[in-house]
């Protein structure tokens, strides 16, 4: 069985509370608390030797925790605004978790998000899996979702793919928060973040809006050093996919705010078989990271 | 550095914005997003060799992940509603794993949880480090903190101490949720669970208020086969400890609708060196569990 069939065999186990609007599945969990905002929520975990290298600074694996948590409330729409930490480590070394932890407060700092509680606990192993919960908000007209490409609908994206950790961008990726808020403002309602690989996470586009998708890959723009292979199917790129209606595509073309981050077309929502993804050559077919392979 | 002075210093890195009512350092963060109640949130974690044994069922580890977590929510007066898991497991064993959800599903069942999202990644070295994030809410008049014990009150606690490791109590507890809900409908406003031992927790309680505490150790009603010291210092009893009013006392014990539940007043909190409690033979004095030792 491979990751998404047991994610979705999981899933099946758990009923949601009215409460619940989205619930497993999109990049957030989204509540109705009865505030004037829906609550969103995630969890995202870094473990040492599969998310990072041994080497690799405490403050740069407490940046990637964050910001990989910060992605998935950009990819909803919405802010985020509080942090939860759950650290597993040995040893218990002082002078490696205050430099974590002040890696965190520094990139929490700059977001606006209040670090609200954590549990610490020794792990029976040399190492480190540290987990990140992250709570945000966003108004009820502004909630992105991944069910709703429609038809017709242009896939975009941001930025470029692939050979993210090889050129050290998994670390030092800027989560595309403020892009993601200014597409929600009116551009889109179809979005998320691409963290598994881009054709396994526009697939998942595709089939939560029972959409098949048929992509360009020939306007898929390359990290420096990528192949087309490495962008498809490597992930950690942390850019939003996102659908926009067909009549709104030159406006946002003229009307993009952000000169330093690259926007582009890369394929078309259609009918057909929910996520299965068309225009690609055989060799190009990849099905992206599976925890499970 | 003991873990209390760390935390202490970790938690000065991080500033927390107007609408987290209470921060790091109770049993739960709380939170006020404009809805009619206060939205609560905690993590927990367990981990194997530490908090369960290798041969522990995976449905067991699931019933402690989730009901340590449900015992915090308790604590402040809430009721829980909503969960996040993060798993780090080391093999992605399907079997052990897909046990191990249908634990939490039941579990989670029976409180009314939703489980509404989760994240699933390999660990470097065979074992488990599995956390769970739980949100829940607490009517603004029912909220229980740390801080709000007053000079004079009782300090009462649910139920016995110590042996919980041997006897599988850390295992097969119900946490005191009912018991604290109806507490907080009037009879306390301080109140917290006992998961590193009962001493250094009924310590954070008593500083967290700007009291001393003098402990009465010959009421402290013990587990069979505990010992008073194991009582004091073991911890995962996953019990109540909460403050009430002089004049609130006969009441309490005469209305107290929980027969299987005992309730017993253990001590007073009184002026003094904020968290520091007397009452005790030197013999008896430990700190509790440490996770920095």
């Amino acid at each position: 069985m491979n990751e998404e069939s047991f994610v979705r065999k999981l899933s099946l186990l758990f009923p949601q509370s009215p409460d619940v609007r989205v619930g497993p599945g999109d990049d957030c969990a989204v509540l109705d608390f009865g505030a004037p905002d829906f609550i969103l929520a995630a969890v995202d975990q870094v473990i040492s030797e599969v998310h990072y290298t041994r080497d690799t600074p405490p403050e740069a694996v407490a940046g990637k925790l964050l910001k990989r948590n910060v992605s998935d409330i950009a990819a909803m729409g919405g802010v985020p605004t509080h942090a939860l930490l759950s650290l597993a480590v040995c040893p218990m070394d002082e002078s490696w978790l205050l430099a974590f932890h002040r890696g965190i407060a520094e990139c929490a700092g700059s977001y606006g998000i209040s670090v609200i509680g954590g549990d610490m606990a020794k792990l029976f192993a040399p190492g480190e899996a540290l987990s990140l919960t992250i709570l945000g908000k966003v108004g009820r007209s502004r909630l992105c979702l991944r069910s709703n490409a429609r038809e017709g609908d242009c896939l975009f994206a941001t930025g470029r793919f692939g050979n993210s950790f090889r050129s050290g961008h998994h670390l030092n990726f800027v989560p595309r928060l403020k892009e993601a808020r200014f597409l929600a403002g009116g551009f889109t309602r179809a979005m998320q973040d691409v963290s598994d690989g881009l054709l396994k996470d526009a697939g998942r586009l595709a089939a939560a809006s029972g959409l098949a998708l048929l992509l360009e890959p020939e306007k898929i723009p390359l990290r420096a050093g990528a192949t087309l292979e490495s962008a498809l199917a490597e992930g950690e790129d942390y850019e939003l996919l996102f659908a926009v209606p067909e009549h709104l595509r030159a406006r946002l073309e003229n009307d993009w705010p952000f000169p330093d981050t690259e926007l582009n077309c890369i394929g078309r929502f259609a009918g057909g078989d929910p996520g299965t993804v068309s225009g690609l050559k055989q060799n190009q077919i990849n099905t992206g990271y599976d925890h499970f392979r």
